[in-house]
C-alpha cells in the first residue's frame, strides 16, 4: 500500500481535485493533514515492486505538490513513520503539545469524585510539574454494580478545574452517544483499553478533530493498536497520541504486563507520540516511580498517572493511585533520566494552530 | 451480593412494589425476568454471613413470592447457576431455543457477499441440518480500508433468505447506532469480541428484548465475559447466549487458543447456554471439525461455524470456512458425539414465548 | 529438510552403509526406526525445489531400499507425519500400544505415598478400566520445601503395583542421574512439563530405549513441542507419545489453559500419537470429565488423570484428584463419546516388538 | 513460614549446634551465608500469628546470636528481602560485584564461535566498558540439528579471552554432566530460560558454590523464578543474580514480552541483584539500546547483551547482536540515564571474599 505526501500549502480545492483525479483512476484515496504535510493513503495499492504500482508511483512523483511517495509495509499508511519521516507534536488545546521533543506528565484521580477535591488536587498537580489533568468521569467497570462515574457532573468539575489551573483536560469517552457533550468540555478525548478495537467510537471520537489520546487493548497487538490509530488518520484527525497502559498475560503479580518494548518499537514503525500509563499496567503503587522512569528512558514522549490525595480510600482503583507528594517523586525522578526538567520542553508552541480552534479537518475523505 | 428467585407468576406491579420496598429501605434492586422466575439482585448488599445481610435474607424468605435467597459468590447475581439452580434456554424467533437440553448449529457466511450466494448457501445449511443461519452485514476489520460488509443491504439478504428457508438470523451489530436497524431485520444480535467490554453497546442491544450471542472478549477472562452478560441481564433481557471463541496466547499455529475449559466452567458458574465459534478460534479449516466434536463433548450448547461455498475466495477469513459439504460431515460427527442427531433437541418449543414476539420485557428495573 | 523412507526389513549393516554413503558425499544422517520404516533426516539439505537437493532426491529414490523421499516443511522430519504417511503406535511393556487406533486411560496418584494406597488403588483403577499406570516418585515442586516424592522406595511401590495388577507404569524422571534406576522399574519415562526443553534429559532418555511420555512444556509453542520430540527420535527412540497438558495464559479460573485445538493439529503435524491431561490442565476437579470427553472427541489418542482415594488429603494437588469412583465416570463418558469401550482397542498387539524387551533400538545414528 | 537472621561472626560449630537443637525439636532448618548474615529458614514453621510459630519465635529472638526473626510471606525465605533487609552484592571473580549499587555491563557473543574472534571481540568490549564476558559453548537449540556450540573448546577460549583483558566469564550450562568442567573454566555460571525449572541442574550449579547467573523462564511467574533462586540459596549458595530476559506473550513483534515491572517488583521482594538481557528479550537489534536504558532507569543492577563483530552472520540469534559500536553507544546512553559513568561502580572490592576463591559454603545444611 503506497502513501504519498503532499506540501500541506496546497489547498484544499487541489486535494480535493487530485484525490478525485485518483478515484477517477480507481484509486480510493484517504487523505490526512499531519503537520506539515498532507499525506494521502491509496488502500487498494499493491506492494511494490508490483508494475501497476510502480507505474502509479513514477506518475505521482511527476506532479510538484506531491513531495514523496512511499510503500508502506510495517505499519500502516497514515500512521507510519515513513509517511513523514519525522516526528508528529500532538498540539492539545492553546499551548501544549504531546510529543515532538517534549515529555508530557498527564496526572489526575482515576474517576472523578468531586468538585473541591478536584479542585485541591488540580492545583497540586499544577505546582508539581503536571501537564495535563486526567480524570474519569464515564468509567468502564466490568462489573455493572459498581460505580460508574459522575458523568456530566465531573465534566463540570474537570472544566473549572481546568480553568483555574490553566492545565488542558483529559477524559475518557465510552459511548458515542456522549462524545459531543464531552468534546465540548474535554481538550482531549480517551478512548479506554477496552474500547481499543470499538471502530464506530473511534470514527465518531475523530471527527470532533479534538486529539485523541488512544489506550492499547490490553488483549490487542502493536499492529493492531496502530490500525486502531489509523481509524482516526483516515476519518481525517492527525492528533493521536498512542498510550501503552499493559497487556494481558500469565504473570499476575502485577495487574497487566507492561509492554516497555511497544515504546521504542512504535517510534519506529510510526510518527506518532506514545506515552505510557504505569498505573494501569501494574496496579500497584510501590512500581508506579521506576516504570514512569523506565518509560522516559526507552523514549515514551510522556506519562500518565492515577493520582489521588487519600489513595486507599478512591472510589475507583486506589491501590494504584501515588499520593501528589509521590507524583512530586516521580517528576524529579523523570527528571534525573531525562537530564532535564520534563516540564522545560512541555511549554506553549504557538507556531502550530491548536486543534481546538481549528475544529474538524477539512480535507476531503473518501468513506471508509 | 445477593440474589432474589420470585415467582414469575406474580405480575408487574407486585415486582414494582417489591423493588421500590427495597429502594426504600436503602437498597438498590436490579430486576430480570429469566425462564419462569423473576430474579432480583441487590447489589449493595454485603456476603453473608454479614449480620445485616442475613436479617435482610430472613426478612425475603417471608415473603411468599419469594421462591430462594442465595449468595452468589462465584459469578456476577443474575447470571449465576444459584441465581435459577437450573439451565436457561434462550428462544430466538418463534420457534427456536438455544440451551435448555438441544444443541445449535448456527452457520453461514463470515461477512454476506451477495444475495444469490447467500439465498444457495442458506438452502444447502438447511438441508444439511443447520438450526439458525449466521451472516455478517457490518464487519469489525483490524483495518479501516479491509472489506466493511454490505451493512443494509446485506441485512435484506439476510431475511430474504430466513424467509425462505425458516433459519432465524443472527448477525453482529458493531454501533448502537445501528442497533435498531439491525434488529428490524435480524432475529438474535451478535456483540462481538472486539465489543466483549462495549458496555455503551451491551446496553442498548439489551434494550432491543432481541436475544444477544455474546462473544467473549479475546482478551477477557471468563469472570470478565460474565460480568458483561451480567450488564444485559441487568437491562432487563434474559436473552445471553454465551460463545467461546478462542483467546490470545503465545500460541501461533492457531489465530487465537479455544479455551474449551470455560466451556464446562461457564456451565456450572452460569445457568445460561454458551456455545463455542471454532472457526474464529483455530482461524484453520483443517481443525474445525475436530474441535466442534470437542464442544459438544465438553456439554456446549451449540457450535457457530464458518461456511461458504468456496471459502479460498471468501472476502473475509477464507481459509476458516467449511464448505458446505464439509459443514455436512461436523454435522455427523457432532451426532455421533452426542449419540443422537443434533437437529432432535433444535426443534420449537411453542410453551415459551419467544422473545421477538413478546419485544422488550416490562419488569422494572432500577437505572444501572 | 527431506526425510527418506527406507524398508525396515534391511539390515542394520545396510543402513549404516547407506548412511556412510551419504555422509561421505556431506550429508549429516540421522536414522530412526519407527514401526515398519526406517526413517532418514538429511537435516543440512535445503528445501525443495533447491536444484542440489532436487539431484539428492533423485538418487535416492533410485535406490531399491527407499520407499519414499519427503520434504519435512511444517514439522522436524522424523517427527513430521509426512515422513511415515501414517499414524504410529507406541508400544509399552509386552502387551499395550498407545495410539494406533486406541484410546489408552493413564491414570494414578500425582504423588505416590505408600505401598498399601498404592496396591489398592492401583486394583480399583485396573477393574475400573485403566491400561496404565502413573504415579509420581520424583516430584518436580515450585519450592524447595515442598514434598518432592518417595524417590526410589516410591519405585519398588510402583513395580509391585504394576506385578499385581499387569498395568504397565508411567512415571516422571527429572534428573539424568536418575534415568538409570528409573529405567530398571518403570515401562515408560515421563518427562514432564518444566524439562520440555531440557534437551540433556531428553537424551539420556530416549538412550534407554523406553517409550517416552513427553508432556509439552506449559509455555512452549507447538512447534517447540515438536523440536523435542525429535531429539529424542535423533537420538534412535520412536517411542514418543505427547501429552498435551494446558499452556500458561492470562485466564486464571484454571491452573492452566487446555490447549484443544493442540490435539487434532498434531495429529496432522505428525504421526506420534497424542494424548491430553486435563488433571494438570485445568486443576479442578469438576472440570475433568467434560475435558476427557472433550479430548476424545477432538481425536486424542488417550487421556492421562490423576486419581486418589481420597482426594482433597492428597500430599500434591489433591483439588485436581477424581476419586475412583469418578475415574470409573470417565471411563463410562469417554466411551459414549468415542461410541465405544475406550478399553477394547487398548488391547495386547503381539505382533509389535515391545521397546522393553527389545532394548536400545540398534540403529545406527550420527552424533547429533 | 519464618527465617532466622544470625551473625556471620559465630563460628560453622556454633550453626550446626543451632541447626542440631531446631532438628532436635523437630524443625527442619536450612542455613545460607548471605553477605555478612547467616540465615536460616525453618519451612515447617506456620505463618504467623499461629501461636506455636510465635512462641518459636521469641525462644530465637532471646538467642544472642539471632539478630532478626521474621515471617517470609511475598518471597521464598532465604532469597525474602525481609530476610536481610538489605541489598546484596554477588561477588564474581576476585574483583567483580554486581548488584550492591554497581551497574553491570555483561557483553559478548551469543555462542562462541572462534578463539581469535572471540579475543578481538574481548579486547574490544573491555575497552568499552564491559565488565564481565558472556559467552555460550553449551547452546540449547529447539532443533537438535541446530548449532549446539563449540563445547570445551570453546571454554577454553573464553577462559583465553577472560586471562588477556581480565574480564570475568559467564557461560552457560544445560547438562549436570558439563557442570565440573564448565566450573573449571568460568567464573559465573549460567543457567538458561529453558531450565528455569530444571532443578537437578540447580542444585548441582549450587553445589559449585560459583555464583549463579539465573534467567527467568520465559513461561514462569516472577513467584516461581524467586522460587527457583531459593533452591540455590536452600543448597547453601547465596550468589544467585537474577536475570529478566521476557517472557511468551500474545504480542509477536518482538521475540518475547520484557517484563520491565519484574525489575522494580523483584528489588522489592528479594535482596538479590537482578538484571536484564534485552537482546534475548526483544530479538530486534534496534530495541536493545532504548530498553537497556529502561532497564537501569527501573533499578536493574545491570544489563546482559548480545554484541557480535558482523551481527547478521552470526551462528545464533544474528537478528539480535549488537555491533562493538553499538555496545558502545549503550554504554553511553545507560551513563546518561545513571546520571554516572556505569563502570565506577562495577569495579572491585576487596573487602569481599570472592566466591571463587571460597570454594563451597562450609555451612551446615539440611537435605533439602
Amino acid at each position: 500500500m503506497i502513501v504519498v505526501r503532499v506540501k500541506s500549502e496546497v489547498d484544499d480545492d487541489e486535494h480535493r481535485r487530485l484525490a478525485v483525479h485518483w478515484e477517477r483512476h480507481g484509486h480510493r484515496a484517504v487523505t490526512c493533514r499531519v503537520g506539515r504535510w498532507t499525506l494521502v493513503a491509496l488502500p487498494d495499492t499493491t506492494p511494490l515492486p508490483d508494475p501497476a504500482t510502480a507505474h502509479l508511483v513514477a506518475l505521482l512523483r511527476s506532479n510538484p505538490t506531491v513531495v514523496d511517495v512511499v510503500d508502506a509495509t510495517d505499519a500502516p499508511p497514515l500512521v507510519s513513520r515513513c509517511a513523514t519521516g519525522e516526528d508528529t507534536g500532538v498540539p492539545v488545546a492553546a499551548d501544549r503539545v504531546i510529543g515532538g521533543g517534549g515529555f508530557s506528565l498527564i496526572a489526575g484521580p482515576c474517576a472523578v469524585e468531586g468538585g473541591e477535591q478536584l479542585m485541591g488536587l488540580a492545583r497540586d498537580l499544577a505546582a508539581r510539574g503536571a501537564g495535563l489533568l486526567r480524570g474519569g468521569v464515564y468509567k468502564p467497570r466490568t462489573s455493572p454494580y459498581a460505580f460508574q462515574g459522575l458523568g456530566s457532573d465531573g465534566l463540570t468539575m474537570l472544566r473549572a478545574a481546568s480553568a483555574a489551573t490553566g492545565l488542558p483536560v483529559v477524559t475518557e469517552v465510552l459511548d458515542a452517544a456522549h462524545v459531543a457533550a464531552v468534546a465540548e468540555q474535554a481538550d482531549m478525548l480517551q478512548v479506554g483499553s477496552r474500547n481499543g478495537q470499538n471502530f464506530a467510537l473511534l470514527k465518531e471520537v475523530a471527527l470532533t478533530g479534538l486529539p485523541v489520546l488512544l489506550k492499547r487493548g490490553f488483549g490487542c497487538t502493536v499492529d493492531e493498536w496502530l490500525h486502531s490509530a489509523e481509524y482516526v488518520l483516515a476519518a481525517g484527525n492527525s492528533g493521536v497520541v498512542l498510550c501503552e497502559r499493559g497487556i494481558r498475560t500469565f504473570e499476575s503479580a502485577t495487574r497487566f504486563t507492561l509492554d516497555i518494548s511497544a515504546v521504542p518499537l512504535v517510534k519506529r514503525l510510526s510518527h506518532l507520540p506514545v506515552i505510557v500509563d504505569p498505573s494501569h499496567a501494574c496496579g500497584r503503587r510501590d512500581l508506579i516511580i521506576p516504570l514512569a522512569a523506565a518509560a522516559a528512558a526507552a523514549g515514551a514522549d510522556g506519562v500518565m498517572v492515577d493520582v489521588h490525595p487519600c489513595g486507599p480510600a478512591a472510589l475507583c482503583d486506589g491501590a494504584q493511585a501515588l499520593s501528589p507528594a509521590e507524583f512530586g517523586s516521580l517528576v524529579t525522578r523523570v527528571g534525573q533520566v531525562l537530564g532535564r526538567d520534563p516540564q522545560r520542553h512541555d511549554t506553549p508552541r504557538h507556531d502550530t494552530e491548536p486543534a481546538r480552534r481549528g475544529g474538524r479537518l477539512s480535507v476531503v475523505n473518501s468513506a471508509v
